[in-house]
């Protein structure tokens, strides 16, 4: 990796993120009233803040064009949340520095016919990032243990068999079907890191009112978020009951307090920048057979 | 389903066929030595197998039709074998009454170079069957743990990250992402049978030998057959492995005695109707409660 010379001109900022707090241990049950939505800011100011993403960034877009080069790895961010806790905006301020070819972002929306036929890890399997790349799903197959779990009506729709398997341990086997196809991915040499957006009701609601009152943000506001509100306690409930069961070593949660956006994107930069130096790539090196060989072949040219 | 006048002018013809003698028991070390390539044919002479087949396949088309109309499972048979054991001619002769659009079949060749991006299970799993249908693998994700088991140089182009994934643990790991994907696709409603057509080394040099000297079977012989052969006992210790570590009671093996392509035929259509019957369908039927629902909306009319 390049030497960054500028980063001698920033000592002073105070640089230090140290995102372990909210991982979340495997086994650990989880309650969410216990883990904060706010936390003291790891900024000091709008600019320290600015300038200590940027750093973040930079550092994230040398470490993927070394993880693209070393072709041996893949990263896969999974960011789950509820409305309006900055998904789409971290998911932008984090990423933006990344080259795209290495980098593919998925959004998951209702589940069309023709996904709805298969079973719940089909439509997503099909979006795996190549070796080499980061690929990020804006939601993902978690959702069907989360607003299917909530909105049952939803979870009848998919047409499973009904000779008991629909029946109560089947959140458990859907958990069990999610770290099994997670522990696989990682012997295959994918690092799955998923991220929880921990937002307090009363935050939602005032971005809510935010989304309304100002005309540049009407967009990103539709009623079905008010009736999903009303779910809010079911959500925290499933969430839990999703946090606990699937954080493992190697496919980890991180529940990140999403009241703070700026404070929320800093760590999450932290933990993908972590996660990707933790790959210990390096440039492809030329092992001494493969070199026994390029001499071999250098013969018959 | 319809009842078939016709099968009662058939009972002068056997017709009893018992496949469960070549299902591989969870658990079961399977030696291949052990298992017949031949076995006491099911048929008297060609005109009953012609029969006998006929009548599979009129069953088999029956079923198909009420899986598709019931829309709740999938079913999924995979082929496995060595060349020339009669893969593509089972394929073809048991499944060839069955309506084309509740059938897909899938041969899967050498992986592309996007395929050999992404994890082992990942191009086989975009091919999987929707509800309601039945899905054929021509070959499989158990490649992985055959011919990449046989030749190394193979796997070793798979890119793994080589930090100790790829070593002497990895068809133990390989194994169990199989299983736990087929519990998963069991979990979601997928029925999985695999067959084994397990062939002689003798007949399949029997067979080589008529792709030669037929020139109407020229097309179907290639040198690389012949390079593979002398791996045979290579591909038996593989397949013994394979077989036993990945047979389960919700997604069995069938080894499939395979000398006799007639036989094989008849067991292998045998196994497939069995396991649509064990599905329990029937034609859609409305609940209670859909009946009440249906009665509400009727009000709205």
């Amino acid at each position: 990796m390049k030497t960054k010379t500028k980063t001698k001109t920033k000592t002073k900022t105070k640089t230090k993120i140290d995102p372990s707090d909210h991982w979340v241990r495997p086994g650990e049950k989880v309650d969410l009233a216990q883990r904060p939505t706010k936390v003291k800011s790891v900024y000091d100011s709008k600019k320290a803040y600015k300038k200590m993403l940027e750093r973040r960034v930079e550092e994230l877009s040398d470490l993927q064009r070394l993880h693209y080069a070393s072709n041996k790895h893949s990263l896969l961010l999974v960011f789950q949340a509820m409305d309006a806790a900055g998904k789409d905006g971290a998911i932008r301020h984090v990423m933006s520095g990344v080259n795209p070819q290495g980098c593919q972002v998925f959004s998951f929306k209702q589940p069309s016919t023709e996904e709805r036929e298969h079973d719940f890890l089909w439509r997503t399997n099909k979006r795996l990032p190549e070796r080499g790349r980061i690929g990020i799903f804006n939601r993902s197959y978690y959702e069907e243990v989360l607003i299917a779990r909530v909105h049952p009506e939803l979870f009848r729709g998919q047409g499973l068999p009904d000779d008991g398997i629909a029946g109560h341990a089947i959140w458990d086997e859907r958990f069990r079907s999610i770290t099994e196809m997670e522990a696989h991915l990682h012997r295959s040499g994918t690092r799955v890191i998923k991220f929880f957006l921990h937002l307090s009701k009363e935050e939602q609601r005032e971005r809510f009112l935010a989304r309304i009152d100002e005309p540049d943000k009407n967009w990103k506001f539709s009623v079905a978020d008010v009736e999903e509100r009303q779910h809010w306690d079911g959500y925290m409930r499933a969430y839990e009951a999703c946090l606990s069961a699937t954080s493992t070593k190697a496919s980890p949660w991180y529940v990140i307090p999403a009241d703070d956006k700026k404070n929320a994107r800093l760590l999450i930069s932290q933990v993908v920048v972590d996660a990707l130096k933790d790959l210990k790539m390096s440039y492809p090196k030329v092992s001494a057979a493969r070199r026994k060989e390029l001499l071999k072949l250098r013969e018959q040219l």
